[in-house]
């Protein structure tokens, strides 16, 4: 769990897509995104107040999120004067880049001499039982690929949103780094061990109201032979209620996998629903998520058109329409 | 690579059973199991000769292998006043216990002083990569199970033995404790990071001779919702060509799940065929594997000719009747 309001670290981004995880955040969790930090050069702004370490810490900003890419996988010694003046200052770090915090000694140091924690979130910090699939109360749903990378991390979050906004019971579950880093809690599910990955989607999704729904992040297909493992662990082990279907129509073929080509949406539903219904027969495909974000309006509106008259189920682009549709789905079941 | 040939370390074994790896080396790779080391009250004996670290090492053996499981989880003092003498002696350890040799420090230091290694073979000792995917060369056998422990390892390995009997080329490849103990080699792959199992297979199983058969050891089951996720990376890292349903008909239930049952021999068919097509659209099912420990000789034999009727498949339970009708059904693909 990391603690918040965060101050966000966009150190020297060297344009605003480097700061897509701090960008995620302030588009998802404004309440945890006090103000921004940005060094000497930086390309990027969130538009949040800039702020010193002590101005932020003076705000009450607990931790400090590196909520950018760094070049070449190095901190870089600029990075780390910020990083440990932080910690003297008396804020956690969190951080999701491959290189982790703890791996830098004089990092490591620091925190201990002040008593802070470091984060690293692409990194697993409990022990995870092996799954019992044990049927659980409450309700969950869990949005599938028909590859990676196709939006279903951001329909999940725009359920959620609406879910808050009409005062249903829900909670967004991160199981990736961008994820946890925004909600400050969840499960790195691609760094667990392979023996108990489902049983760190059970401990994620414990028991809960018979009316309150999980809005699980998905990870990568069953379509994709790199990484199906780690979507069949979240199926098995979140035992969703509802999928949702998620799709980029533009993509030529499965991402990083040239011989690959994409699944149709009828292929994603049937196998989806074959192994769904291994832990939880009930399940039900509620509806689909389109990523047009390739397209243009007319051609977005057709698409959507289209695939919802031939599959017979919502269709939705969340970040064009919201996910009002999606969630009157889920309410209906 | 562990070095061979063994010294089997049977401890104070309290039964045979408790020595089943080392009975598993024996009966798979005698050649590997050139001598039993047997303390005071061991009641397992492997009909090997029994010798000193002294004599074993004057015999040619490289490793001493702890092929039998302890009690409570900890390695006793009595174990451990063998396992120093071995080290100074000049063997290197093995183990497939939970418990770490690594993490033992007189042991560490020992082996250290000793310039010996020690092998822990439920921890990955290799940097694995991400699945890319390509076809490799060569061709790939792998039995799938209607849920875990259903002999799926012992049906690759009394194929492997056929195959090599008959001149064929083959190599199994062990992807779990017992069978790397057996070989020598292999991944560990329930204790592989999830976004490297399907990695770890293909590093397993490389291109290879277009006429060599790899046979890979199964593990979990697609139906098993707490390890289904490794099987999967099994099925897309491995790409087989060919698979093997295995099967027990006498289990109530999946094997620690109380409340699921057993899928039918049908539908693990059709869902492994839908699974392993996405990564070789030529797979194969070729044979099934029943395991008829639980039952006499002529309900086993109506048992299999009931199953092979039904299914339309070479039928056998290779403990009884030996591989060789399902390498048959491999040579003819």
């Amino acid at each position: 769990m990391i603690e918040t309001p965060y101050l966000l670290f966009l150190g020297d981004a060297p344009d605003p897509l480097a700061a897509k995880v701090a960008q995620g955040i302030k588009d998802w969790r404004p309440e945890n995104a006090l103000a921004q930090f940005r060094m000497e050069g930086c390309k990027a702004d969130l538009r949040l107040p800039d702020m010193t370490l002590e101005e932020a810490k003076a705000a009450g900003a607990r931790t400090l999120v590196i909520g950018v890419a760094n070049r070449g996988g190095v901190i870089s010694p600029a990075w780390k004067k910020v990083l440990v003046a932080a910690l003297e200052e008396g804020f956690d770090l969190a951080s999701g880049l491959h290189n982790l915090l703890r791996d830098e000694p004089d990092l490591v140091a620091v925190a201990e001499a002040c008593g802070r924690a470091l984060h690293d979130v692409r990194v697993p910090e409990v022990d995870y039982p092996i799954a019992d699939g044990r049927r659980r109360t409450g309700k969950r749903c869990l949005a599938v690929g028909t590859d990676c990378s196709v939006g279903k991390m951001y329909t999940a979050l725009a359920m959620d949103r609406e879910m808050q906004a009409r005062g249903l019971k829900a909670t967004f579950r991160a199981t990736g780094q961008t994820g946890i880093l925004i909600t400050g809690d969840g499960v790195p599910l691609d760094a667990v061990v392979a023996d108990f990955m489902a049983g760190a989607v059970e401990w994620l999704t414990p028991d809960n109201d018979p009316d309150h729904w999980d809005l699980i992040e998905g990870q990568g297909s069953l379509f994709h032979v790199s990484f199906s493992g780690v979507t069949m662990a979240l199926i098995h082990g979140g035992q969703p209620d509802a999928l949702i279907l998620s799709h980029e129509p533009t993509r030529p073929h499965m991402r990083g996998l040239p011989d690959y080509g994409l699944p149709t949406l009828e292929e994603l539903r049937d196998l989806s629903l074959t192994v769904a219904r291994i832990a939880n027969p009930d399940v039900q495909v509620v509806g689909i998520s389109i990523n047009t974000a390739a397209m243009g309006e007319d051609e977005a509106m057709a698409c959507l058109a289209g695939i919802e008259a031939r599959m017979g189920l919502p269709t939705v682009d969340p970040f064009r329409q919201g996910a009002g549709r999606l969630v009157d789905a889920l309410a209906a079941l």
